[in-house]
């Protein structure tokens, strides 16, 4: 089974600032992290992150070729991307919306998603965990 | 460890009807499945159903005697409550929300949660994985 | 047939105040009048009223046992529960919501209902006579 | 007693087109259906269908002239109409809306009633028995 | 193949004033210069203008006998005829939506329509060419 | 100098229904009292009423052959019709918007209106008053 | 019959600068042709201008002693002054709002008012002419 | 005279958590402070605290028999209890709506209230003294 | 412990005008009624009014040299004036808003305060009372 | 005469996905389609595909070198980007906007368009057909 | 060259109060800074402070008397004052809005200006430097 | 002191189109400009424009190596990008936001700004010199 783990816009910023919001792990730290789980869920993880709206559809796209499901972290873009709900709606590979913070204990203009309408569901606000917990989410609906 | 699992309004209806929103298995299946990953995790649960947004808050102010941390399902409650979401403000016991279905696919009117604004974090979508996925953020959180 | 008349917060009231808005009968007139109809129509009614959206709620969930239909009269939480209307959907028994009065000559928070989205259809303004005038849409419904 | 019928823009159509939604009964299924409650409620009807909001208001004026009270079903009109509402208000005959469909549970811009603001009462959903439901309505109030 | 092209309120007027918006040709400019297209493509036009909302009812109910299709410029009652729409959704005669003006540059309240939703599609911005193209269009898809 | 005054829907109920709003003098009694205004102005008034917006929209066309400006009262369709105003500004006839009732001092659906946006002035709350304040304004402006 | 003429904020300028919105006449210029119609209406004004809403407030309070009536154009207050209003509803005084230039068809921020809520009514568009047809409306009311 | 003070959910959670935003006193503690006062004005009060909406509604429809007056700190419930607000309005007995806090410095879904239309006033931000304050008004305006 | 009182627009009118709103009495009463209360507090009062949105604010601004605090009736500037609001943040003075009438029960655009954001709390709805409640509160406040 | 086609993100999925709603033809179907038509009309295409917002707006930049015109269908980013508007506008190269689908009969956050307000005119609705009629338009346009 | 430097509500009170947001500096501060500015910029400026819209008013209206540019801080009137804002666009003296904050970054209503609607632009942000930049751009322009 | 000077979409168009808006010089006299007052302040500047999100967002990532502070123009990704505000928050060095335009007098969705939420403020409206100013007011604060 191959994952493709997807982190947006800002990402590769973390624990290097505002490490009050977003922890003080890096990227690679999740990756890290995220690769034993995987391995424990005989899952094999692609991880990528991109600032870029159209490089993360690119990826989306990519997808089909080679992936079971996505996990992905939209992070700014989970508020203004159409583009990416259509992407992942187009493509039809099942889907995890994740964060690593609470949105809903945000700005109000980050209540609200436009890719998880179309994902199989979404979690937050547990730090790397958030991906953790997304990937045993979705190997487990991949088994089935 | 011990943790309270708290159910709101109709889940008790639960694998009787609207099988395709809800999916098939019953609180019970849940609550047992539920087990199972608490044992593996070694934590207790206290599994709780209720149709009354008092009793809910009664059972959240309850848990200060003897829990360490709450896995709440408000149902339809998450999108009207302010006295929910008070309530585990006011215990300061870690809480946990978690949906069945995923609520950004649905009406408007539930894309957003009170609750949510004052709890760890969010799950929603996975059936009752979202249960056991919730389980082990909070689990994951009070070991820290 | 059997039916189940479901009456809403305060309604207990009726007849001792506000006798301008909601007239000068009581729930018990109201009952009377109602089993006359349901006489002629040969239909049994059970009257409950409560000031509790989950006892509301429970004998909602309790109606698939026995109930035919539903009269409701969600009154105040008509414009507020989700909860109810999840009831009501939740256990698929055909329901009619009813108010005395005409919901959209009053203020516009009491324009719009939750109920009303899942229920066969909404009669409102005719005092007791909207109880009647629902027993026989619903009775009707119930004989097709 | 005479109660006039009033049916609003593309009634006309009932019974050939979108069976789904407006049932399978024509117009004229409806008048002999309704004539049926009339005769044993000693009323007189006169059914009349027009798709021009003037002629509605035209016939609400002329009702003063030989009408006791109005049953419409303003359809489309019901939700940008405020030139009938102004024209019931006008002409002081009692009236009552109906609705062969449930409004509240089709598109958000059919929920509410400008019509429904000066009428009696409301009644939608029960098909072509919302009229009778209607009619015996308004023969009741007026009776007293 | 016979096409009804239905022309709305005020459109009458076209040629004789506010050219700058509209452009200087009349509706029978535009009646002819649509005939020769009509003619290229073995279609037959039937040009019929109103300013009456009812009688644009009535004409696109009366298109179910002897009419494929309909072109049909609701000018005005774009924005606000409910009626129009659920005329066309009634009749189930293949829609067209046509501008002359780019509704999309102009007043925010012109930005929407309502007969668009059961249309097959909308065309707006190009003059009398709108007419032209959206004819092709239907023609087209009546072909297949 | 000739000056058509159009009347909107219900205008015709005038002085026999709700005198408490509009007052107790008829369409007759305003004519009456605007003519007597128009002698002295060296103007000649048409006086016309219609319950249906096209009629008034095939007026206002109309009016460019042998009307030197217009005095309307929209009424219900004030707040409604975007048709009605597109016919002023399509003629390009002088016109005034009068009302008998102060609009702002009713409900808030009313306190807007779409045809002053294209009218010279408008006029309201003086009950026949605003007819002949209207005309006095129109005369005065055309003489200029 | 003493009238005050109560003019707000910028109307000093008048005359001076932006002649395409406001024409090209004084203050000085409306209150000589405003004492005309005075005149032959056997009517005082006295007429005055502040660019303080507290001024304004003060005047419409002195009213009380010595006028019969008020007409006031309150500028820009007009859309945000609720103290206007209640100045205006305490004293009891009849007032007439008038506005040189058309309220409605201007910014959209400008098509409500506060102090029309309880004037008499509302005259705007002709330039110092409303304030005129203003005077009438009053001296004709007043006379009543 | 007898005063019920009526304290909504979670206000049995005072004086334990939260205390930067509701002080360091218990409900215990508010409740012997008020009866101080209600000694000094001659009057009983009987004081209950419910974390449910329905045991509120409950106390407000019992308050009839032997009650003057209500002190009610509706908590959450002010902001989505339209129930509430019913009860009060239906039972007739004055009531004067409290709070703690300064609502208005809150969140804005704080910043209204449904109950407080129908109460005699308002009264926030003074901690317990709020009920003093309540208590002193109730009793004055039922001793007039 | 000297108190500013501070009075804004229109309430020079009390006990004049609008009676059934507002009360018989007049400003003098409310001063001479408070002073008493001022006189069992130990405290001083200094009463003034205006309506003047800037004498407002410089009288707030001019509290620091000699009051301790401030008591507010902000009155129609309550819902407009962000100004009054930053002068109360900016002084830093503690104040108390008091309002006559209840302001939840009256029109919307009256249910929301800017300046009591930065206030100790508010009071509304008991006449001539809400101020001596309201300094009553401050001068607990300023001894503790 | 050289006319750039510009399609926006997750066209490049055309037929691959979703056929239910965008047809089963891939975008290389429609620039076959298109180039016939081109052919027939003297006009040259260069057709492209991009999921960048950048890149299409690098691209409207392109064409002001060698380009007469532009068809463009922005996809998701209809709705979310004022820079590809800002593009066009800039350049000045005339544009038509396109749209497979009838973007009217989707999601309302579809319904409106930032690029249409710039462009020449809009079509939508009709599969490939759309840019078979948005090239002629164009190509008329810029014949005259 | 000679400028008017206005400043509003509330800014006397700089550097009194609440200096975590405002700073350290006296309005006296302020213009002893910008005078240096002036002098190397050979202007001359006038400085002014003032809690009163009116006030404000009349400075912007005498500024066409011997100024040839405006600075103004608006304060608080920002948000609320279309007074304001028609007086510079009254008297058309060129205007720059400056602000100390960013009021970007404060709460939500602070975000816009009506004000800036006429000015040749607004720079906030910067303390006291905002008034230097705001004057280089106003001496620059009116060097042209 | 080095500074990155940031240019979003379409301002590469500058000069060459739309020359009444944002006036007739380039991207590089822009450039040339700000390089002169550079020199006057001893500071170094970068000067970039990118017409895409992602390469704005790199750049302020980057920046983080060897720059001290940055001007941003974000053109019309200012309304529409959280991400741009999310890297600005991120690398937290200091950044100024400036437009050409004075986006208050443009369209209302141009009111608003998502990266000035982090900015240290923000300045419009002087064309070039918004740049200049806006180094001066940076290079100001980094003095500090």
């Amino acid at each position: 089974m191959r994952i493709l783990v997807l982190n947006g816009p800002n990402l590769n910023l973390l624990g290097t600032r505002e490490q009050t919001v977003y922890g003080s792990e890096t990227m690679q730290d999740i990756e890290t992290f995220l690769r034993q789980t995987a391995q424990t869920l005989n899952a094999e993880i692609v991880f990528k992150q991109s600032n870029s709206e159209s490089a993360l559809i690119d990826e989306i796209h990519a997808s089909r070729d080679g992936f079971d499901g996505i996990i992905i972290n939209p992070a700014a873009y989970t508020h203004t991307s159409i583009a990416i709900m259509d992407a992942i709606a187009g493509v039809g590979v099942p889907a995890v919306e994740v964060h690593l913070s609470n949105i809903h204990a945000r700005e109000s203009f980050r209540h609200t998603s436009y890719p998880a309408r179309v994902c199989v569901g979404q979690i937050c606000g547990f730090g790397k965990m958030s991906y953790e917990l997304g990937l045993r989410a979705l190997v487990h609906r991949l088994s089935k």
